[in-house]
């Protein structure tokens, strides 16, 4: 942006005092004021995005926005967390324009009160490189009751939200992969690819019955040996049980071989979680209460490494999850 | 850095778990977990720096790790809020050596430890581009008790910490300016840009005597129209009065012009605050006691714009402080 169009004040009073929330003290001042109510901690995440690492340059910028937020969101509800508010650190290359800010700002603004999680501060800079984002997110959780990535005990029930895979076999839709997806499924699989929905219905559930919990960001089964790994303790997980949209499944029908995709690809933002076999009824049953969709897809076995089974024994992939120190995606 | 060389874990592990604190979870959760003591509110606050535009890419790594922290540490104390840890994001270009992490570490943790402000987690990202980071940083303050920009009254006295301009005047001596200025007084004046050191020890003493504050960074003349501004006040400061060092007392003595650059170059990291004037000698007094160099620099009037007084009456400058959207630099 040329700086005789807009300066650093008039972008932040123009396009981001509108979303901001009290605490941001109408962005005026140096620092955010948060209040954590007595009796609660306070749980922090930061998730930086990057132009052409984690989203595509040319990603609408509304969903972009939505995105920075999202998958910090997501890790507050994986740990139980109720948003308090987040921060937004922008680097822009110098030539971003005012109708991207816009559409940016809409979309972030958007996100931020369907999870009521206002803006509150930030810092905007000059970026002679990719468009970057970073969002630190706030949560309150009762004192004690984070839920950690450590807590898994062998005999609990793997579980996951939602369906994976879907936002991994939207990315290849979106680099030119040819397909004879029907244009629905093409649609619903690029959109979880962009718009992800943070579980944060189900954080108080997460809070009274999970032993261990995180978002499913890296990979399913990448995530799932971390959170084993922090719990010292190895897991067993069906491929047949690990949930799939109706898109996913026909690119599955299609191509089989996409299944390394599904359980690796990441970008899911759904929650992963261990559940204790006793608790497991309440826990499903408050789910459906909130619509929520959990699958068990597996069990916590003693130490060892993850096991994946599939219809006739354990299946191996080249790699489990992505990771930003590879250089294959997107 | 190859893929194969570190993975994040590994870099995680190596280089970031040494200086983590108990916040932290061991940099191996999803989020931190700060617990903000009854009766107080938190005060965090958010900024990046980009190689090439707030630092030289030549810069030693140690001093990068500090400036980060220390950018950061300056508002909460100018807040008057009391450190409590800091998140970091870090956009690596793929050809980070392992070397310049190690001292980039280095110097970070030794800033955190001087500080008392330890890291508690964090984000690391593959960046395309310039070498990016971003510090969230973290500070509590007694309820209700964060010190505003907004609180100025006419009639307080507007001060100073240190000394201002010797980090704007360090700058260009690191960019290839011819100047005749002996060794000692370089090596002041550069080191006082790359290792900034924010005034944590006079929290207190602005919680209980300043109406308003913030700190120095993108030039006090800039920064005290901001203040006076957000204050909806206006003020006179009288240049003669601004504190200078040693050094750039010889600067200024070649090279009159330099003046500009002192008041309006920024990067000083000391605190611009307003002392109602019955409580200014308790000010200064528990400053000397904390060793704090303060100085009046001038008044807060009513409404109007910022006025600097020289010698020969009203001093006026083409700009009053660094703004990320102009290009000049470093």
């Amino acid at each position: 942006m040329a700086p005789d169009k807009l300066s650093e004040f008039g972008l932040i009073e123009r396009f981001f005092a509108p979303i901001a929330g009290p605490a941001g003290l109408g962005l005026k001042d140096d620092a955010a004021l948060l209040q954590v109510p007595t009796g609660h901690d306070l749980v922090t995440t930061v998730d930086a995005i990057v132009a052409g690492v984690h989203f595509l340059p040319d990603d609408p910028p509304a969903t972009i926005g939505w995105k920075a937020l999202g998958v910090n969101v997501s890790d507050l509800a994986a740990k139980g967390a109720t948003p308090l508010g987040f921060l937004l650190t922008l680097g822009l290359p110098p030539d971003t324009e005012e109708g991207w800010l816009a559409d940016f700002a809409g979309g972030l603004g958007c996100a931020a009160a369907l999870w009521q999680c206002p803006l509150v501060g930030g810092d905007t800079v000059t970026m002679p490189g990719p468009l970057t984002l970073s969002v630190t997110a706030f949560g309150v959780v009762p004192s004690g009751a984070m839920v950690r990535r450590s807590g898994a005990r062998p005999g609990d029930i793997i579980a996951v939200t939602g369906t994976i895979g879907d936002a991994a076999l939207g990315l290849p839709l979106l680099t030119g992969a040819r397909t004879a997806l029907a244009a629905t499924d093409r649609a619903y699989l690029i959109d979880r690819y962009r718009r992800p929905r943070p579980r944060i219905g189900l954080a108080s559930l997460l809070r009274d019955h999970s032993s261990a919990a995180m978002d499913v960001s890296d990979g399913l089964l990448g995530d799932a040996t971390k959170l084993l790994a922090a719990s010292n303790v190895g897991g067993v997980i069906e491929a047949a049980a690990v949930p799939l949209s109706e898109a996913a499944r026909h690119v599955l029908e299609a191509d089989p071989l996409s299944l390394e995709r599904v359980l690796t690809g990441g970008d899911d933002y759904e929650i992963l979680c261990t559940i204790p076999a006793e608790k497991w009824e309440p826990f499903a049953a408050g789910a459906a209460a909130l619509e929520i969709a959990v699958a068990a897809i597996g069990r916590v076995t003693g130490e060892g490494a993850l096991q994946v089974l599939g219809p006739h024994g354990p299946l191996s992939f080249a790699r489990l999850s992505y990771t930003h120190f590879s250089q294959d995606r997107p």
